[in-house]
């Protein structure tokens, strides 16, 4: 498989882009991947890997603050356009960008283009669950305002990702709500409590706000709207709370012995909780395998987001999606 | 200050309603309370405090599952009905309930009644921040659906909270949304970012998911389903955040010595950390000081729910609210 990166894209790129691709180049060693960006970015690394990698070169980079639809319009030589561009034109199975989130969207929407019949694509991610596993969340911010059958779709298409990609052989799905009753929520989600439970065999009920990480659904779906704030307010109260524990501890840590037992354990937990794992955020409902990283990936993150889009590319999700949506 | 106490509300009632309004009974000795449920659950400690507590017997009690608006209508002698009814009736100057939201919310605006000029009450809480203070978020589940005038209001009444009951002096209002951007959010956000801009010199712009314990703002307005969603995802992310950490801190802490040091500590973070202080959540827009408590509350919440009720009455919260509606 094909995979184009986005060698300019993310807040610490293009260096921690390039650390990233030589770590899923050495995890898979079947992977090949396109580097797109600015030649003097790529053209080092693409020497050492000339069995894997060949390189694109692009003089626009698509900075976090700008417009997206203005950015992919007018921005014909950037990374994002020429990647999604290469995915289109069928020379590749696959991009991946830490690059601003509303560009790739909208690039890989109007460049490599919808699945037929999936009326929105949406954005998905990963949080890891108390239980030691993983929910799939989405909508995270591609379409702030929804109908119910565009969540029917998107329950639809995270189910599939949560089988074919992540191997979860009976996903649950829930629905993002106020309360367990059918009767509960507004407008959109009380119809849409309807039709996936008319639709779906797989939909288990309501997930309550405390219940996203409980560990009982393997996907849960929103509007964008719900799914952005839901999302950033855990990455926010997670990092706050661990700042928090870390002030309770300072005075017991200044103690050597104490420190050498403790901060070991607190490294794991932060590793768990840490999106470092996940590395990307997959596009579903488009016609290829696109993948979003966080802006501050580590380089591990964006090996495993470049690994992920692989993945999906290998089993062949969004043909498998359009099936789902006939 | 007259207020009536439901005696049946909570997980834990009556007898941790009744441990709280003794202990806020010592603390505000001006304050005079009316305990409405069970004869035997309330005449014990009404004889003993015989000076500040007045009892009314009820034979009916609303339970947490419960559909809200069936069970106000029938059960004419529970302890909700019959309190909010003396609140109407101006024998008491406000309402403490740690009973079913919905419930309380239903009888609220049915009985005591809206503010005029208020389309749609709204029920804020309190958060405490990373900066040591406190965020009121409302709407937190009042109104599922909401259109940007009711969020004109919600920012009106959470700012007349915050000066009068908060003590803030120059609150700094924030919209729930998706983005710092003006164009950022659904229909309705983006609606009510230029009412807001147009209409209230406190308004600060948009509040991001992980900006709401920031300190940056005093006050949040959202639609009652996002913010019921988040404020469960923030209680529920916490609890397991502490379980994570404890977990992570088990090895050291059967250390002695280890134990001592720390142990303190983290009681004092999960006290900050925890809804105790806060006590209770007002129904703002309603003809009367009415505050819902949440369903776990200690004696301790159930007494600082009740001050805050107080203090409400005291300032005449529910006039100023209808001069500033006007």
């Amino acid at each position: 498989m094909r995979i184009v990166v986005d060698a300019m894209g993310g807040d610490n790129a293009p260096e921690v882009v390039i650390e990233g691709v030589e770590l899923a180049l050495t995890a898979e060693p079947a992977l090949q991947v396109v580097l797109v960006g600015a030649k003097e970015a790529t053209s080092h690394v693409a020497a050492r890997y000339s069995e894997q990698i060949t390189t694109i070169d692009t003089t626009e980079v698509i900075g976090m603050g700008e417009s997206p639809t203005e950015a992919v319009r007018n921005k014909k030589d950037s990374s994002i356009v020429v990647g999604c561009k290469l995915v289109a034109d069928g020379l590749a199975d696959g991009f991946f960008s830490a690059g601003s989130t509303g560009a790739v969207m909208t690039a890989a929407t109007l460049i490599v283009g919808r699945v037929k019949g999936i009326a929105r694509p949406m954005i998905a991610t990963l949080l890891p669950t108390i239980t030691d596993g993983y929910v799939i969340l989405g909508d995270i911010g591609a379409n702030s305002d929804v109908k119910p059958e565009y969540l029917l779709q998107f329950a639809r298409m995270g189910e599939t990702y949560a089988r074919l990609v992540r191997g979860v052989e009976q996903p649950r799905i829930g629905l993002l709500n106020i309360g367990e009753e059918e009767s509960k929520g507004n407008e959109v989600t009380r119809q849409a409590y309807q039709l996936l439970s008319q639709e779906l065999d797989s939909f288990v009920g309501n997930a309550e706000g405390n219940e996203i990480l409980s560990g009982d659904f393997d996907v849960i779906i929103t509007d964008g709207f719900t799914g952005n704030v839901v999302l950033k307010t855990i990455e926010g109260l997670t990092e706050n709370l661990f700042k928090h524990f870390m002030q309770a501890l300072a005075p017991a840590l200044k103690d050597q012995a104490i420190a050498q037992v403790i901060l070991p354990e607190l490294a794991k937990l932060q590793k768990k909780l840490s999106a470092e794992e996940i590395g990307g955020a997959p596009l579903l409902g488009i016609n290829g395998s696109c993948f979003i990283g966080h802006g501050s990936s580590t380089a591990k993150a964006i090996a495993n987001g470049i690994l992920a889009t692989h993945s999906a590319a290998e089993v062949g999700l969004s043909t498998i999606i359009s099936e789902a949506a006939k």
